[in-house]
C-alpha cells in the first residue's frame, strides 16, 4: 500500500497480478535529473548554485538544531551570504516528520515569499521540505498524499544531507505522517527530485551510532524490496549484493571507528543507490510490505526509528515469504551471507543487527502482541499489501509474530 | 590525453599529479538528465517524446542500412508519422566515424532547419549525431575536437540504441575522427547528453556475434578504465566488479544463444551504466591510456573495431602497470577472475577474450611491429597520457611489444 506509487519512476509494465510472479527484467524507465555533489568541503558550494539558478530568497528547513553544532548550518549561511542569497528559517521538523509542521511551513512560506526550498538535514527534513515544495501550489497539501491531488508542481528543491538513510536527497518521493488519522504516507513526482543534493559525508563523522545503523538498515531495506522480486535481471541483482555487501562492511568499519571518511563517505553513496532508481532497475515496482509494515509501526508508535523498525520486520518477512521466490531467497542467503540456506542467511542478518546494538525483536520496539492485529489492520485498511506476496491481515499477523 | 576531459563530468579534484597515486575515495558530482527508456518494444516511444517537447522536424541520422533489415528504422518512421513528427534523413555514418561525414551531415541539417537530432544506431551514430548538433551552431565543429571552442549550445539529441557499447546513450560525450590528421579525438558537454534515449535490447538479438563480443569488450574497458584508479572507493569498486562479473556471464550465454533477451537485456544495461557517471563515482577522472592507444590504432587503421583493439591492449596494459598500484590488480585477479596472481589473471581475461573469437595480438589486428613507433608517437603527441601511470612514447612501446 505504502510506496505503491513507486511503480511511476521504475516501472513500464507491471507484471505482478494474480500473485504470479513474472521472474524475467522488465521494462522500465531511468530519469534522475538531481545534480548530486559529493565529498568533503563541498557545503560552501549551495550559495553558487542558488545565485547560478536566479533565486534570490530561500526557504529554509531544517530540525533540531544538530546542524549547528556540527557547524552544518554555520557553513551554509556564510555561502548564502557570500552568494548574496536572502533566506528564512523554519526549525523543529522531528524524525518521522509530521502533516501539521509542514502545514504550518507552507504558511510561512508562502508569507516570506521566496523562489525555493533549501533542506539542510536528514531524510525528515528533505521529506518535509519537498511537502512544503509541493503545498505551496496546492489547497491542502495531504490531498496529494490521499492521491486526491496530483504532485506536478513544486518550488525549485535544493538539499544538503546531514545522515544518509532514505535515499531522498536523489529521488522523488516523500513520506509523512498524518498524526491524527495515524496515516504514514508517500507522495511522488518528478517536480520532487531536488535540483541539486549537496552530500558531505564528512558532517556525519559525529552522528550517534545508533542513527548510523538506522541510516543502514533503512538502505539496505530499499535494496532488499527490490532485489526479492529478482530473476533473470543478473544486471542489477549483482549490483544490488556489491551495494549489500559494501554497506556492511563500512558499517563495520564505522563501528570500529566512527570518524573513518571513507567509510562514512561509502556508505553515504552506496545508500543514494539504493533508491535512486539504479538498485530496482527490471525489478518491477519492488515489494514494499516490509516497508508498508514499519510506517504502521511508527504510525502508531513515532517514537520508533524507521531503520530500527525495518531491522526488525525484514528478516520476519523473508522466513514468511521465502518459498514464493525460493531461488532469490536462496542466492541472497548464499552471495550476501555465505550461507547455504535461507534460515543461516536470517540468522547471519539477525546476528548483524545485533551486533551493531540494534533490535532484533518487536518488545525491544516496545510493541506488544495485544497491538499486533491493530498494527496489521492498519497495514491493509485499503487492501493487501505487497508485490512478491499479497499480505492479508492474517498474514501480516504471522510475520508480527516472526517478528516478536 | 583522449578522455583527457572526462573528469569534467566525474571529477571536483584531480590529486594524481607527480605520479603520486592517491586512493582515497574523491570528491565527485554525479549529473546525468538523459532519460532513458528501456526494453522491448519501446522504439515506439520516440513520436509521442518528441511531440511532447513540442518538436516539429528532426533530422534523423543513421549508419549502413542495418536498421531496415532489423525493422527499427520502420517502427521509428511509423511512430514518428503518428506523433505528426517531419523528418529528413542522413545515412551512411561508418564505424570509426569520421569529420568529414559530420561536416557534411552539419550542412545538410542547415539546410533542413530542425528542432532536434535523432539518432539512429550505434555508438558511432550517436557520436556523429551529437556533433551535428553542437557543430550547428559552431563556425567549424573540429575546433570544438581541438578544444579550441567550447561545447555549450546543442540542438536536442534524441536516441534510439541497436548496439549496446560505448555508453553514448547515456553520456556527454563524442568521439570522431579527423582522417587526414589522424586524431581520433572527443568532446565532453551538458548540451550533448540525448534528452531520451530508448534501448531495445529484442533489436540485438540478430546481430553479428563479433559485434556483440567488441560492445562487451568496450563496455569491459569503460569499467576497467575507473576500477584500477581504486583505493578505499568500496561502494564503486565493489559495483564494478558486479558489472563485469554480469557482462562476462551473460555474454556467455549469449554465445550459447544469441537470442536470449535476458542476457541482452542484462549486457545493454551494464553497458550503459559503465559510462554513465555511476561507474567511476570516487575514482578520480578514470586512467584513459588504454582507450588514448586504442584511438591511436583506429586512426591509423579504421578497419580495427574500437572494441577488438581494446580487448588487445588492455591485457597488455594492466601486466605493464601492475606494480603501480598492485592491491587494486591483486583484487580484479581475484573477484573477478579467482586467480591469486594478476598474471593468472590476465591470463584469464584472454583466454576469455580468445573463446570469445576476438582477437588477443595486434598480430591479429595486421598491426606489425614497424608500425609500433608511429603509435606511440601518435599517442603522445601531445604529451604523456594515462592517470594511473603517465605512459612516455617508450613505456607506449613496451606495451605495444607485450600485445605483440
Amino acid at each position: 500500500m505504502f510506496f505503491r506509487f513507486l511503480g511511476i519512476i521504475l516501472l513500464t509494465i507491471n507484471v505482478f497480478e494474480h500473485s504470479e510472479i513474472n521472474l524475467k527484467m522488465q521494462n522500465f524507465t531511468f530519469h534522475n535529473p538531481t545534480k548530486l555533489i559529493f565529498g568533503k568541503g563541498t557545503i560552501g558550494e549551495i550559495g553558487p548554485k542558488l545565485r547560478g539558478a536566479s533565486f534570490k530568497k530561500v526557504f529554509m528547513i531544517a530540525g533540531g538544531g544538530s546542524i549547528q553544532k556540527t557547524g552544518v548550518y554555520q557553513q551554509v549561511v556564510a555561502s548564502l551570504k557570500r552568494a548574496g542569497i536572502e533566506w528564512s528559517e523554519a526549525w523543529g521538523v522531528r524524525p518521522n516528520p509530521v502533516l501539521s509542521k509542514v502545514r504550518e511551513m507552507i504558511q510561512m512560506a508562502k508569507v516570506a515569499g521566496v523562489d525555493a526550498i533549501l533542506a539542510v538535514g536528514g531524510g525528515s527534513v528533505i521529506d518535509s521540505a519537498k511537502s512544503v515544495a509541493c503545498g505551496y501550489f496546492l489547497n491542502d497539501v495531504w490531498a496529494a498524499y490521499e492521491k486526491h491531488e496530483p504532485v506536478i508542481r513544486a518550488l525549485p528543491v535544493y538539499a544538503i544531507l546531514t545522515l544518509s538513510a532514505t535515499g531522498t536527497e536523489m529521488n522523488g518521493f516523500a513520506v509523512i505522517t498524518h498524526e491524527a488519522e495515524k496515516k504514514k504516507w508517500n507522495i511522488y513526482g518528478p517536480a520532487l527530485y531536488p535540483r541539486v543534493s549537496i552530500v558531505d559525508p564528512d558532517v556525519q563523522r559525529n552522528l550517534p551510532w545508533s542513527q548510523t545503523v538506522n541510516g543502514t538498515l533503512d538502505a539496505l531495506a530499499h535494496i532488499q524490496e527490490f532485489y526479492f522480486m529478482g530473476g533473470d535481471s543478473e544486471t542489477t541483482l549483482a549490483l544490488d549484493e556489491s551495494l549489500c555487501r559494501s554497506m556492511i562492511q563500512v558499517t563495520d568499519k564505522l563501528k570500529r571507528d566512527p570518524k573513518d571518511y571513507g567509510a562514512r563517505a561509502n556508505l553515504a553513496w552506496a545508500a543514494t543507490l539504493a533508491l535512486n532508481g539504479i538498485s530496482g532497475a527490471g525489478q518491477s515496482s519492488g515489494d514494499w510490505a516490509t516497508h508498508g509494515i514499519e510506517h504502521a509501526l511508527s504510525a502508531i508508535n513515532p517514537d520508533i526509528a524507521h531503520g530500527a523498525g525495518l531491522g526488525v520486520i525484514f528478516p520476519a518477512w523473508i522466513t514468511y515469504c521465502q518459498n514464493v521466490n525460493p531461488a532469490i531467497f536462496k542466492r541472497w542467503s548464499k552471495n550476501i551471507w555465505r550461507s547455504s540456506t535461507v534460515a543461516g542467511g536470517v540468522r547471519a542478518l539477525k546476528a548483524k543487527i545485533k551486533a551493531w546494538g540494534s533490535p532484533t525483536t518487536l518488545t525491544e520496539l516496545g510493541i506488544c502482541r495485544e497491538q499486533f492485529p491493530e498494527i496489521a489492520a492498519n497495514v491493509i485498511q485499503y487492501g493487501m499489501t505487497g508485490n512478491l506476496k499479497k499480505l492479508s491481515q492474517r498474514d501480516i499477523q504471522k510475520i508480527l509474530m516472526l517478528a516478536a
